[in-house]
């Protein structure tokens, strides 16, 4: 005993979720004298900002996934769990994942967002949204599997159903998903189909405000408007939805009510945090905002519980501006790298200023030679744009994982305007391929 | 009318899979004056011989896949329909695809096969088998988890039957797989786990022969076991398994009944012919082989019907040594050549001789810096061999679609050690991320 009252155990760090803020704080902790042990469900950790290129059929899930595992291999104090963690018992500060009891002496809560349907949780058959490798899988095989459908449709009206891409929200996501689709009908796939022309496909850009990108300053949300109109997309602002069918989008506008008639339906509109959320509040009662993100503190931490975290998509931090972060890669990956730096401070005794966010600019993309990029101090369009995406996208996706093969891909794509990820793949209810003959709305796989 | 008379219909070409025969009948009938129409299910080809390192995490899906119409679309004179052929009239010279029906003029049948479990079809579900990008998913998904389930086990026992890998079959697929799990547990994943000791891991190989690789000489068998004991692969021969359960495989041996308990078994045993054999033998009284090949005539048609031919894994060729020549690609391929060829000459009123098989040799990937290769002429093992393996595969991979990726992503592999493609995806039946507390035997996603 005396021996173990030497030497007490490290400090135990407990890490919920291996996303950007997760992992940035594993990392930042990798030589500290504690013990970490990160979280996650899912084996690998995902470049999100990159997703819509799967759902394209640009690049691989692989691609843009580094295994947890192989990330940290070299964290000798760290340890990754694979497992579900479904509550916490924060006076006893444990973590409950299945049957297993992690003890922690800091607990991070990084489990991030998902999908909103704004309380019409039955859109979401209708219009799948883009958060998970499997959410990118199922978009790609809807996207390839309409232009299939077209092509044996011999009815007009349903054929242009199934050419009418409706993309609802023109943030980031949406913006760079339309602009995905229309390269792929009005460029990569012109030449493969005998019965239809893909270039009569329709790609409409829905957005509830008077512009697309609201993040950006106006005249970038203009300039990417035009150029997605040049690429062919239909883009409608000020476009509200007002009911999502199997099939058709209903939407109000300042001349009326409209319906679209679309097979593919890809939901881009909003997020809310993840179910952690509800778990904090019962057990800490900490207040919830109306998205369900966790109100922190000035240095991230709950009210009344200065050893739990939270960052990235679930913390609600307005300690900056009076307005809430956004939920973007950089505010989750600088929260993971300030508590990691916090704790090891606060382990010699010394205090952090509060967390305060770098905000080094915005960007999207909208399609081959075109981005729009706000610096703050600088602002680009077009192919410099495009070039700077690119440039600090691989520079991202090779911080802890050399994804050189992206880099290929892309130079590859690039060059010969084809895209060899499009595969039509999963399994239906009844154990067929999924095919023409089945419906948009199948059962996942 | 008389315009139709004077301008007759062009011959009409229906070819029914997209595999290595099919493709390769299309390719050639590209510039002839024919329409072709290819029929598959998937709206992609699959590059089968390296679907084992999708399987085990080194490449994504979409790196052996090439989407047909793609590859197809420079063939003004060819269709690419999406659906299932359910069945044939010979007669009325139609094939029903869904509610379609497709006339052809000459139909070449190219379906190829599928795993046989020896009629004990419940093992199935214990020990999945490689033909399609969705089992390549499921094993990728089993052997991962089971690293992740051994991890989290506190039992001995059950750790190591987590960290026990069954692969049933020695012949190509079987050695391929073992070699590579071999490399994934004693090299990749070695400094990822904390718990446990990945090199505790067993692999073995049950072949029931008395050898491994039997198409090869005995020399190569024994050089390739060597090898693979060398990386640490129980190479087991002469063992007939008798019984799979959930979770235990039992062999008899010269010495015995034996059962081994292993979380993760894996079927590279043997194949039958696909379904369309059965509606070819209904339709037709074409006689079957035991695996349900069709016996093809000298020049692969079917007897009685010139008009039918039957190519690939489906057919059943014993005309050039008596033997039926083996299930593999080139042949696959020269078939599809051959029967293109033949038609071709047809139409212009010419014959060819029978088809002859010209077997250019067989080579096997053992794992890094080992293969074995026999050209007939010349024996290769080791790294020169390897080598060899390397160069071919790339040679084909490239051939109708630049898989540059491919060589990027070994090349990047061979130096780092590394796999990236090492995912577990997939939502099992209560629509949960799989997890090491799923049942290996769970419903595939």
């Amino acid at each position: 005993m005396a021996n173990s009252l030497d030497n007490p155990p490290p400090h135990q760090v407990v890490i919920i979720g291996g996303g950007f803020g997760g992992l940035y704080a594993a990392k930042t902790l990798a030589k500290a004298a504690v013990n970490v042990t990160l979280i996650d469900q899912r084996n690998f950790h995902l470049f999100q900002p990159l997703l819509y290129q799967v759902a394209t059929g640009t690049l691989s899930p692989a691609d843009i996934s580094s295994p947890l595992r192989a990330v940290l291999n070299k964290s000798q104090n760290t340890k990754v769990l694979l497992g579900k963690a479904n509550d916490i018992d924060p006076v006893a500060q444990k973590v409950f994942v299945g049957d297993e009891e992690i003890p922690y002496d800091t607990l991070i809560v990084a489990t991030g967002a998902k999908h909103s349907y704004f309380g019409k949780d039955n859109w979401e058959e209708f219009a799948p949204g883009l958060k998970t490798v499997e959410d990118a899988i199922e978009m790609r095989r809807r996207i390839f599997t309409a232009f299939e459908a077209a092509e044996k449709e011999t009815d007009a009206l349903k054929r242009q159903a199934w050419l009418t891409f409706v993309i609802v929200g023109g943030g980031p996501t949406g913006v760079e998903l339309a602009g995905a689709i229309a390269e792929l009908a009005y460029q990569t796939l012109k030449a493969d189909f005998r019965n239809i022309n893909t270039s009569e496909a329709k790609i409409i850009l829905l957005e509830g405000m008077d512009r697309i990108l609201p993040p950006f300053v106006p005249e970038l949300s203009q300039s990417a408007a035009a150029s997605l109109e040049k690429l062919g997309v239909i883009v409608q602002t000020k476009a509200l939805v007002t009911d999502i069918q199997n099939n058709i989008v209903t939407i109000k506008q300042e001349d009326g009510i409209k319906e679209i008639a679309s097979k593919t339906i890809l939901w881009a509109a909003g997020v809310k945090a993840s179910p952690m959320g509800q778990v904090l509040a019962a057990r800490t009662n900490v207040e919830l905002d109306r998205a369900g993100r966790v109100i922190v503190e000035s240095d991230l931490s709950i009210h009344g519980y200065p050893d739990i975290f939270v960052i990235g998509d679930l913390a609600n931090f307005s300690h900056q501006n009076g307005k809430p972060l956004p939920g973007v890669a950089p505010v989750a990956k600088q929260q993971g790298q300030y508590v990691a730096t916090l704790i090891k401070q606060r382990l010699q005794g010394n205090i952090l200023p509060f967390f305060s966010y770098a905000d080094r600019g915005s960007l999207a993309m909208i399609g081959q030679n075109f981005a729009v990029v706000d610096f703050g101090f600088i602002r680009l369009t077009g192919f410099l744009a495009w070039l700077f995406w690119l440039v600090i996208h691989i520079y991202f996706l090779i911080e802890f994982d050399n994804k050189l093969v992206v880099i290929i891909q892309w130079a590859w794509n690039y060059f010969t305007r084809n895209r060899g990820a499009r595969l039509i793949t999963g399994i239906d209810g009844n154990s067929n391929y999924y095919s023409p003959d089945t419906n948009q709305q199948a059962v996942k796989a």
